[in-house]
């Protein structure tokens, strides 16, 4: 018997509490789409009373195509001492004219007199009004906030609030481990016991966990077991605190790990790993490298023995095709390399067999990387240093110096400027030139081209894409080592470099020479690279 | 009936197969004591057949001072054909002189059969041949490798493989969920029914995780009711792909969140926090924020509407008391907060009664965080900005101009250099002068106190700490904006700045003179900064 599950995702109101997370409403509208593009069944879209651009986020999430996702507008319960049609929360919220809402009610006894400050009969009350005065124009459905600890502190109290929202004339009850701290074990016991309490009533039971015990995903797949019929998270798990229940991982072990589920209408789970990564990009957060099953790492192999065997029988190494959830397989390079990563990755130059060149490889690779370098996501960059081991390598250009003058001539009105001067020898050539730029990577970037462009004009088509910085081996403070990675990009391939130095300029400049010379080997047809990075393996 | 659990810790061999992690010697020399101060009981320190520095680990292992804590080395069954003591393998382990060693063996009949080649009946050999080799000198544990799949597909082998070990001497029988795919009910089911086939034999089960399906520390949780006596993970759950079980988390479930356990010794977890964050850095990762229990955000209240509650009553959204841990509450402060977030955090200014000058900061906030600015950790420039809009800051010192110059002289010797040239005004006297430095920010930061060291003495106490760099907005490629944060010290506290700009440059001279201008603050008496960050409030 195959039970279907709905997937209610909250990214863009409890995800937006997660702390660094800052979505702007054509963010929102945005994601909406998205979310409404894999099927997903609800959709809570913000919290009118609470500011403006969530108000504006209703009005314009009318205008979007959204096949059959539902937009959820999320509210408090009504003031106590006022009647629901005058609260303005109740107006924000009727106001925003989804086709759902959701309001969140006290379901823990201390909350409702200790924070609330109103008696434990009145709290009904505000449920059932909020509910009842809402519900005539939409779907409502009832969070019950604090759910297990109130169920844990005064059961009876806890079940009375879920009735009063179903007698109201709510579809769904939402029992919340707000604070997050619940067990499975708790979770199941007390969503068997609630769903005997409510059997009477025309409603059906949602959960929603928070991962404050590392424990969010099993908690939500114990309550479907128990009999939850719809659960709730984000994408990602972003949320405050330790994160909501990761949708991602939830629906991939219930579409993919377990038997017996429908969700997202029965439609495939491969949009999954690019969505992570959108949401994670528009959120301005980084990516999640060892998240499950879309982490970039989610499949990647280190060590050089699991290599081997994975190269032999993918499944002996991997629970699930990665390509289930839009993902792939990874062979990294590092000092546990064994010669089977190597291999892996340098089977496209043809020097497998040569053991020396091998173990020079490595030997290179150990080196740099106690200097700071990673090669995991500079592809490209690894490539250049295979060449140079193998001594195939001609540089298209040497650099003979360069400089970057930044700063700001005239602080009080503000003249922030960025200047890079270069010289570089191109065959018989010396060529200098110098480039203004929005900040020094900008600048070095502008006047490389401008030496080089005559020459190779093939670097027109290249842009960079990403550009990021990190501090190794921290201690000395500024006088660390910087790493900066570069993504770039011709529009039909993207690929990654980096450049390491105690000298921000310096660790830019390298990037971007390796860069450049990774172009120019790919318009020599030097290279094959695939469309995405430069040595992913298809899974 | 309490139950002794058994820790074993594999940060320093599985946690280094993880992406990006890469400790040096003395790294994992030091990461051991750490270890044995806390009191884990066993301590994976590496697989001297792979590697040099393994070996000289052990070797050195041997001089610190580890308490009860045990160092194992690990490693593989012995190869076919091959008697054990003749297998470099073995002798490699031997050699290491540990007081524990840990054989990996092929529980799965495919892997013994497809990956390592071998007959059933032979592998059987290979397992008891190593574990009587080692056993001679050391207790050994038996590592059952994808024990959860080998039993799916054939129960009656990979039983077999264990009661081989367990007749040869093994100690522990490890049952590890190697492509970390199981899922919680599976783990119970088979553990149960492992710990029946065991019964007659002095030996007792272990339970080794990984990350794939999200379900980690549930898994571990499940195999531990179910009979385990051992877990063994990794801190902060670093390893291959999605990581191993984080040890934190298991370790603090089963300590604070369930009763009936014993571990560590019966010593407090409070050192966990310090110790998550310690691996981190050495790692040379960066933290987690949303790690469960010892993240930054693990408490830290954003919505308005928690923090209100919060500050009343602090069980009613924190699961546990944060100190347990070693970690802390945090206020934060962003578009979402309402007053309680900024009243919390304004509270050591006395402003609270004035609604006006509370909107300008929440209003200055939000268009702050809009540039890219955010103050979760600059929590000093939070503070030099509620000045700002109070109108109660009176800078010490005014910049006039500032420039730096950086680059490479001569790229075919390496004459990186940086160079920083600045004008400032202090009360009637204009300050010129220059410094060199490592790179960018090393140079301005000499330079400022080159500038004000005469008239401000007390800017000879403060040192930078830390310095990240991060690009917001990063649709432009290398003219995005830049946020700079930097942590800086004067031996007694600690505080951050952040600068944001599309010029690094700026970026890094408006961070460096917050924190400057903040010092200069507190050295007049006019903050009284926590030991730690400047607002964080105590658990």
């Amino acid at each position: 018997m195959v039970r279907s599950i709905a997937i209610y995702d909250t990214t863009l109101r409890d995800g937006t509490q997660g702390e660094g997370v800052s979505f702007s409403l054509q963010d929102k509208l945005n994601i909406c789409e998205r979310l409404a593009e894999i099927g997903i069944d609800y959709i809570e879209g913000g919290y009118p009373l609470s500011n403006e651009k969530d108000v504006a986020f209703f009005q314009q999430a009318q205008k979007l195509s959204l096949g059959k996702s539902l937009v959820c507008a999320f509210g408090m319960t009504r003031r106590r001492g006022m009647a629901a049609a005058d609260d303005p929360g109740m107006q924000a919220m009727a106001k925003a004219g989804t086709p759902v809402c959701t309001i969140v009610g006290k379901s823990w006894d201390f909350q409702v007199t200790d924070i609330l400050g109103v008696s434990l009969p009145e709290n009904l009350e505000m449920i059932g009004d909020s509910i009842e005065f809402l519900g005539r124009g939409c779907e409502m459905i009832y969070d019950a906030e604090h759910f297990f600890d109130g169920y844990k502190a005064n059961p009876s109290y806890a079940l009375q609030t879920l009735t009063a929202a179903a007698s109201a004339g709510a579809k769904w009850l939402v029992l919340c481990d707000t604070n997050g701290g619940s067990l499975p074990n708790e979770i199941a016991d007390i969503v068997q016991a609630t769903l005997q309490a409510v059997q009477g009533y025309d409603v059906q039971l949602a959960i929603h966990c928070h991962n404050d015990g590392d424990l969010a995903t099993a908690n939500s797949l114990a309550a479907i077991d128990a009999g939850c019929a719809q659960v709730q998270g984000t994408i990602n798990g972003i949320g405050e605190r330790c994160g909501n229940a990761d949708l991602i991982a939830v629906m991939a072990n219930l579409g993919l790990k377990r038997t017996g589920f429908e969700l997202l209408g029965g439609r495939s789970l491969e949009p999954l790993t690019e969505l992570s990564r959108y949401v994670y990009e528009t959120a301005n957060l980084q990516l999640r490298n060892s998240q499950p099953f879309v982490g970039q790492s989610a499949f990647a192999h280190k060590g050089g023995m699991h290599v081997h065997a994975v190269n032999k029988a993918a499944h002996t190494y991997e629970h699930l095709n990665p390509s289930l959830v839009g993902n792939e397989r990874r062979i990294l390079v590092s000092e546990l390399s064994g010669r089977s990563n190597i291999v892996a990755l340098t089977s496209k130059h043809n020097i497998a067999s040569d053991r020396a060149l091998m173990d020079k490889i490595l030997a290179e690779v150990v080196r740099q990387e106690n200097l700071g370098y990673q090669y995991e996501a500079a592809e490209a960059s690894f490539d250049l240093l295979v060449r140079r081991c193998a001594g195939t390598f001609s540089p298209h250009f040497e650099t003979i110096k360069y400089r970057v003058v930044a700063g700001d001539r005239d602080a009080s009105t503000g003249c922030a400027f960025a200047e890079a001067i270069i010289k570089i020898r191109a065959g018989e050539h010396e060529f200098f030139d110098a480039a203004e730029g929005q900040g020094p990577v900008n600048a070095l970037d502008a006047a490389l081209r401008k030496c080089l462009g005559g020459v190779f004009p093939e670097l027109e088509q290249m842009h960079l894409l990403d550009y990021k910085v990190r501090v190794v081996n921290g201690d000395a403070g500024t006088a660390a080592r910087i790493r900066v990675s570069i993504e770039s990009s011709d529009h039909k391939h993207m690929w990654g470099t980096i450049g390491v130095s105690e000298n921000i300029i310096e660790a830019s400049w390298l990037a971007l020479i390796d860069a450049v010379e990774y172009k120019l080997l790919m318009h020599e047809g030097k290279l094959k690279p695939s469309e995405q990075q430069a040595v992913a393996t298809p899974a």
